[in-house]
């Protein structure tokens, strides 16, 4: 997913603390459903046009900071559970394909609320 | 993050399906929440014994499948936004060793459980 | 916060299944959180005026469900952890006010999006 | 559910400070989701051992916090669409006893998993 450098650095941030000792699977799913919860609250209670200007301010970083958050513990999740990435998303995206096919749930919105 | 050509497929796929009408960042960040509590529900209940064990079955694939769907919305997200993700990465994981340089906190299960 | 009746018939639901042995506190807030989940998707992708909509017709007993299975998780939290929630709630309650106090806040949003 | 003077308290509360503007049930649910992953925080990275301990030290203080916040949105969205939650619960334990009979689920972990 994210290139071989970048996941080394992230592998070695938390060796070099020590800190692999609590990464397992259960455990790193909850932080991400936390993170994914951090980055939603960003969202939190703001209509589309405060997030459209909050896009253009310095709170920005701060939502890029959650967005990070999510996909650093996605990077350990896939690294020490030996997923390649890629390879999930297109098998799933063949499922999705294959369940929804395009002339039968183009612009129908009951389909894609079936769908997501 | 993900390679230009999956992007691209992501892409391609909602709007062939004129889908594109419902992602909005808000929606698209409460989407992730979802698809990570779902990810979270795989480990449900489950101690560390039988998630081994069940890693080893073909109960993996749909445990990857919460994972793909996370990283999905993860891109749409990041594309939608204009985001760099291997930016946004860095420069949070730069943010994290400067908080938490490693001769302060090796070892501390203290200093890691107010990291994450 | 349910009455003594209900809780007792929810503590002998999962007694009369042998199913305490899977509860243990982080086990019974994972599941709040999957819930809280499952309750925040039948408002996926939905405006104001689609949710009124649903809201009048037989959808609403899907809503009403995700609800209901939230409260029973936060039941057994309480119970098992001994927790008396109505006074969990005053305090809370108490020191939001503290920090929050009707002058300084009445009409602001700023102090609203920083108080949730 | 919460008792009527509790519930009150908490109506008036948002209105004093001119809150309600705020709160739709959309939004309340995304809040609600939050507090839960805020909940569920407080167990991360725990086991049973040190999260037995915590529970014996004022840290105790923070989790019934959290507690109180989810009960606190889950009030205030079932005032806001008029559901009895009582009732509501009622009714799921009853679809609940239903689809899963104690003399096919009693003992087994397979069926639990399913049902939760």
């Amino acid at each position: 997913m994210i290139n071989a450098d970048l996941l080394k650095q992230l592998i070695e941030f938390r060796r070099e603390r020590d800190w692999e000792q609590f990464h397992n699977p259960k455990d790193i799913a909850i932080s991400l459903s936390i993170e994914a919860a951090e980055l939603l609250e960003w969202f939190q209670w703001r209509d589309k046009t405060e997030i459209q200007q909050m896009l253009e301010t310095d709170k920005r970083e701060a939502l890029e900071d959650e967005i990070a958050d999510v996909a650093v513990y996605l990077s350990y999740l896939c690294h020490d559970l030996n997923i390649d990435l890629e390879q999930a998303i297109k098998r799933k995206m063949e499922k999705n394909a294959a369940k929804y096919p395009v002339e039968k749930v183009k612009g129908r919105a009951d389909k894609y609320n079936e769908y997501s």
